[in-house]
This record gives C-alpha cells, sequence and structure tokens, in this order.
C-alpha cells in the first residue's frame, strides 16, 4: 500500500469537535459504509476501462504527439492562445498557475492564453496584443460541436488567414477533439491542422490530464509527474482496505453528511497559495456540474486565503452555518527573507518583525482554521508539504474520486450534464432568429 | 429627476412569472415599504457627510494629488505595484479591467500589478519579474494596520532599498492611508513617502471611488466620469417619488424578500461582460463582509457568462432551488464580424454562420436567463448599452446602496466587520509563539 502525498484531516468536521454543526459519527459510519461500493464500482472501472480518468494516470503513450506539437510551439511562438471553454480549459489554467503566477512563463516558454468566452472586446485586445506570425492556436473541444469554441477558432482562423495565408494555418492551429465527423475536425481537416484525438470516454470535468497537457508541456511543466501524483492518490484510494482507508471517500462521506444531515449548502474550497486560485475555480466545475441534479447537490463556492479573510471570513463566521470549509495549505512558511525590524519599528507590529512572509501566511492558515472551528463551523484541512506537479496532480485525482463517490452516495450520474442543453438549443434558435416559441 | 444609466429589471423574480420559486407581490410591497426608511437615512447621510461614499461621486478636490502621482508614475515606471487587500485592492482590480484585459495596458501606461495576498512564492515571481528602477508601489491600507499590507510593503521596500539605496525610495514608493499616526503611516515618515490621506469614514469595501482612483489614472483611465456615473445613480435613487422607483431599493427587497420568504442563500452575479469578471468579485467582499452578522447575509457567487454555463448552469438549473441570479449585459450584440461560412460550414453549425461573436454571446445571455427562468428560478437582467466609465460607476453605486439598503432590512449595520477581528488577534499570537491558550 502506498500513502497518499497529502494529509487530510477531518476531525474538525464532527460533532463532537465543534458542536452541533458537525456531523454525528453514526450518520458517518453509515455513509462510510455506502461508499464501499462506489469504490468497488471505480475499482471495476480501472480494470475495464469504462471511466479512462482512472487509467490516464498509468498512461504515457498519449503524450508523445502532443510533446511533439509542445515543442514545436515553443520553438515557433512567442503566444500560444488555447481556446476552448469548461472542462476544456479550467484544467489546463490550474496547471498552467504552476509556471506562470501572473509575471509571464518561465524563459523558453512562450505565453499561454487561455480564452474561455466568446467576449468580442477581449479578442479584439489579443489581436491587438499578439503579432500573428509568432502565435499558435490549439482549439479544444471534446464533442466538436462546442458553439463558443468554434466561434472563437472562426474568428481566430480569419485573422491569422489574413496576416498569414492559408497555407500558414496548419503550421499555427491544432485542435484536440473526439476522432469523428463534427464541425472542429472538419475544420481541421479543411485546412489540414494537426488532429489530437480526445478520449470519448473522458468528459470534460475529469479530463485535466488529458487537456491539460498541452499547457503543461508549453510552459515546461512535468507531465509525468503530474500523471505519477495522481495515480498514487488513485492506487491508495481503491487499495485501502476500508472506506476510512481512503481520503476521498472519507471527503464524499463528509461531504454528503453534512449536506444530508446539517443543512450544509454550500462546499468552500480555500486554498493558503495563490497557485491554486485556477484549482479551485477548476474543482468548482468538478463539484457542481457533478452533483447538480434533480434537486441534488451543494454549490462549491471558490476562496482564496489570506485574501478572502478581508472578503468573505466576516460571513463565513457570523451569517448562517451553512458550509463546510476545506482549507489547502502548501507548506510555505520557510519562504521568505525575515521582515526587518528597521523597516517595521512600530510598537503594533512586533509580531512581524523578523517574520518571513512565509511565516505569516501559515500563521493566518491555522488562524482561519482555528477561528471557524472556535464558531462551530465545520472545517477540513488538507496539506501537502509543496505544491509542484506531482501533489497538483494528487489533489486533482483527490477531488475527482471524491466527486464521484460523493455522486454515488447522492445516487446520480456524476458524468452526464442533462439541464444545460435546454439553453443550447435557445440560443441556436435566437441566432436563426426564430424567437422564443 | 435623471435616469438611471441602466435597466433594472425585476419581473422575473416574482411567483406570478416564475411560480412558487418566486416573490409574491404582497411580500415584496412589505419590504419595499420598509425601504423608505433606509432611503430617508441615506439621504440624511449624504446631507451630514456621515457616509462618505455617497458624497464622494461629486467631489474632485481630492484627484488633485493622486493625478499629480499617478503622471509621475505613468512617466517614470513601466510597472506599478499595488499593495493591499480586501477593499483596498478589489475595487482597483475592478477598475483597472476596463483599460487591461489580460493583454496589457494601453499605451502609455504602466503595467498594474495588484498584489492583494502574503504569498512568497508570487512575491518572488514579482522580483524576478520587474526592474526595480522601473518600478512603483503603492500601498493601501485604510487603518495602517494590516498585517498582509505591511508585510508585504516591508518585503518590497526591503528589495527596492537594495537595489537603488534608501533615498529613492521616495520617489518609488507611496502610501494611502488615514492621517494617524500607524505602523504605515510611521514607514511613510521615516522614508519621506508621499502619502494620500484615506478619509476615515469610508470603509474598504465602500472605498472604491477613492482607492480605486489612482490604478484608473495609470491606465489612462477617466475618474470624474466613473464618479459622474455614480453620481447618476446616486442622485436617482435618492430623489425618487418612493421605493419603487429607486432600483436599489427595489434590488434589496428583491434580494431579502428571496432570503426571508423562499430560503434563497446565494446571490449569483453573473455578468456577461469579461471586464466585470473583477466587478463581480469586488460585489462579493461588498454583499458578504456588510450582511454576514448574527447568522443573516447570503451567500455572494461570482460567476462569468458564458464560461459558467459550462461549469456552474447545471446545478443552476437542476440542483436547490436556492439562488438569485443578476444577469449582467453590456451591450455587444453589434461587435466583432461575422463568422466566416467558408472557415465554419458544418450543416450542425448553420446557426453560427454569418453571426458575430457579440451576437452569438447575447444570444446566450438571453437564452440562459430565458432557461433559468423555465426552470422556476428567480432572475434579475441588469443592462447597461456600453461597458465605460461612466456605467461601471454606476454599476458600483447601484450596488453599494442595494447592500446598505439590504443591511437596514435585515437589521444589521453594514459598515462594520466585528468577526474577523478573532483571527486577526490569533496570528498575532501564533506569530510571537505563545500557541492556542
Amino acid at each position: 500500500m502506498v500513502s497518499a502525498p497529502y494529509l487530510h484531516d477531518v476531525t474538525a468536521c464532527f460533532a463532537e469537535r465543534i458542536g452541533e454543526g458537525g456531523l454525528t459519527k453514526d450518520a458517518y459510519a453509515r455513509l462510510l459504509h455506502g461508499c464501499g461500493p462506489a469504490l468497488e464500482q471505480l475499482r471495476r472501472a480501472r480494470a475495464d476501462g469504462a471511466l479512462p480518468f482512472l487509467t490516464l494516470p498509468s498512461r504515457r503513450d498519449d503524450l508523445g504527439p502532443l510533446a511533439t506539437l509542445a515543442a514545436r510551439y515553443r520553438g515557433a511562438f512567442d503566444d500560444v492562445v488555447v481556446l476552448g471553454t469548461g472542462g476544456s480549459s479550467l484544467g489546463g489554467q490550474a496547471i498552467a498557475a504552476l509556471a506562470d503566477r501572473g509575471f509571464g512563463p518561465p524563459v523558453g516558454s512562450p505565453r499561454v492564453h487561455f480564452l474561455d468566452n466568446v467576449d468580442p472586446d477581449t479578442f479584439q485586445a489579443l489581436f491587438a496584443a499578439v503579432d500573428p506570425a509568432r502565435t499558435g492556436v490549439f482549439a479544444i473541444s471534446k464533442s466538436g460541436g462546442t458553439a463558443e469554441t468554434l466561434c472563437q477558432l472562426a474568428v481566430v482562423i480569419d485573422r491569422l488567414r489574413a496576416a498569414l495565408g492559408e497555407d500558414a494555418l496548419k503550421r499555427h492551429v491544432a485542435v484536440m477533439t473526439e476522432p469523428k465527423d463534427s464541425p472542429l475536425s472538419r475544420i481541421a481537416e479543411r485546412f489540414s491542422l494537426p488532429h489530437i484525438d480526445h478520449d470519448p470516454g473522458l468528459g470534460g470535468r475529469f479530463s485535466v490530464l488529458s487537456t491539460g497537457m498541452l499547457p503543461a508541456l508549453l510552459l515546461g511543466l512535468d507531465t509525468a509527474a503530474l500523471r505519477t501524483g495522481a495515480a498514487a492518490v488513485l492506487e491508495q484510494a481503491l487499495e485501502a482496505k476500508d472506506a476510512a482507508g481512503a481520503a476521498p471517500a472519507v471527503g464524499a462521506a463528509i461531504q454528503v453528511g453534512l449536506a444530508n444531515e446539517r443543512m450544509v449548502s454550500q462546499s468552500v474550497l480555500m486554498p493558503y497559495c495563490d497557485r491554486l486560485f485556477w484549482f479551485a475555480r477548476w474543482y468548482r466545475q468538478l463539484w457542481a456540474e457533478s452533483l447538480g441534479k434533480e434537486g441534488n447537490g451543494t454549490t462549491p463556492v471558490d476562496a482564496l486565503g489570506t485574501v478572502d479573510q478581508h472578503s468573505q471570513l466576516q460571513l463565513y463566521l457570523d451569517g448562517p452555518a451553512d458550509k463546510l470549509f476545506t482549507l489547502v495549505d502548501a507548506g510555505m512558511a520557510e519562504a521568505g527573507r525575515p521582515v526587518d525590524p528597521d523597516i517595521l519599528d512600530h510598537p503594533e507590529t512586533g509580531y512581524l518583525q523578523g517574520r518571513t512572509m512565509g511565516e505569516l501566511f501559515t500563521a493566518e492558515s491555522r488562524a482561519t482554521a482555528e477561528t471557524l472551528i472556535g464558531y462551530g463551523r465545520p472545517v477540513r484541512q488538507i496539506r501537502v508539504e509543496r505544491l509542484d506537479e506531482g501533489t497538483l496532480g494528487a489533489l486533482f485525482m483527490h477531488f475527482m474520486l471524491e466527486t464521484a463517490i460523493a455522486a454515488h452516495l447522492m445516487g446520480v450520474n456524476a458524468y452526464d450534464q442533462p439541464a444545460v442543453e435546454d439553453g443550447k438549443r435557445l440560443t441556436r434558435r435566437y441566432l436563426q432568429g426564430e424567437g422564443v416559441s
């Protein structure tokens, strides 16, 4: 048995620790019991390949074509535009944040821009900022029929063709989509664009270890380490001797238990780490779209420590008791130089003198957890020793498994999203000028 | 009487339109009646100056020193770092998004970086990316005692001093804080830094028209237009002959009514406009910190159309009926070139051919609103003809007033945040090595 590369502490989710806002051990035991069949189902799906997000962590064969494309893009381009939305974009953004903290990419990497919307103003700004001759494009749509992605790509191809000629498109644009006829694969064919296959069994919000690989490679990140980190969590969870030994099952039981027994309607994911801002946005889709069905589901809320102490904490502490808090720490207590007492010498701030920024960061995380607990709010704490590709991969897999198991406990299908089709139909009718019937 | 520079449509919040998930007209009338005293209180506060966010829109005298500083920074620096957190940062970020869509600032403006956290990894990336000789700093803390801002500034001064010498600090660093003794004002004094006064009566989350002005000026935005837009909304709301004629009162009555009568616990703000992403984050603080008291308050949720159709919409439509949706449209139907049918010629996508990206954007907004309504979810629609400084200023004022009035209806003080003090005390104790008692 391998050990998971993170600590997962749920003690402050129980009534015996935080009082009536917490889960009783009885309710927890019942739910944990229900996780057994969910884990068994996942084991079978891994064995028979029914859920590719469970087999992807141990694969490497699919990385070859992506590495070739990434190497060419890194050599040829200053800017790479990733087109796509939802699950085609959020995983890549979560990974890219490891390498680009908002001050540009590492030396040798292009700037990677994720365009996940159809705001014409943003595209105008993009076109004003980049040199077409030094710009690459990667369009991702599983189905190949996503309206936003097709519109984005049509507009971008129009621009590139006008600037560089049609023949240049095959060097500047590539797509990732299922190997079947679709509007996107037709565009790829029409302009001889490289076409990377999207696994038809891999739903967007479970696709990060596939759709996130090109951005990772562009930014010089270690894709094998991302998958190895995910594989370790998968292995540990599925080989655990019981559900109590599988952190994702424990997390699912806590989440569903608090929702059922304590009217917890919101699940706040609050990392103390800027690089996990987009990870929390990725989680937000995973949890919402997998579970929000037939009146079920809780609302995932992405937060960021310490920033949201100055924005949301008042509500978290003294507003309605309707939230579970998951705080994530990434072990940065040692980082930074000590604050120079010659600069900050006011009597009120003695506590900061000689302390590093990392110590302040870590103390605030700890203080926020303790304060929430003091107010009787359920708090889960996750700790990784250091955020890197391996631990990020581990966190991805933890939450994908937790979500899949929670869906099983709620009795919903984690892998579909039937309600969003209505809006798509209406959009098409509006654009066809049919009005609302 | 002036008319407000936006449309505010709440018809789809009522039971007669959407069924049992909507507010009854009786409950609404009662709440609207309760808005009368709230509006009267705001009128008095504007007259006697008790709430500076109500008098700021018509002031211009405070802009002089900011304009002088901004002009010097624009001339001298390629990068300007704004230090501060919560209300000292979010308003500025919401304004800056008007000018920088993520592809850099307008010609003639420096890059403006908002550092609102104490993540040492982010500061390391900052220092690696900028040239100290070409970098300016603006540190904002109302009290002058915010631990995060002080730690940020101490670390940045340490770096700049090492690179440029102590004498250079007064040209590279300026602060905005209350005119009183504090750790921050002491630093300003110690290094002869320019000190812009922060109005002691202006709470952080109501300070956007003050703390957001330097970022606006750095990016070449029109600060007078921001304030004029806010003034128009203020004027219209406070001069309306009754609460039904004041959009912020209508909004407050809807929000509080749905919370009280329909168990709505979450208020989703979903603009269809990338430039309003940070506006929604700004709103998130305003609403949460003003109302989350003594068990009151609803959770503000920032969303973005169309992106969150591919992330949150499944939950919004088919999850629990616990949300009010405010969709904001910024009139972009005309923008963009038509999609070329030569590029996108698949039979499935006929509806996109010849349409602009702006038409798709607008059709999706309309379709999402109609779909939510079809599922019986309360939807409010706000429309501005065009997003610019004037309409952004209007939206700021609308939501500040709506929040103040909602606090009155809930019986809480909108202007304090007592619960967050506990965590601050604990942080200091951890850093002083006292442990948890």
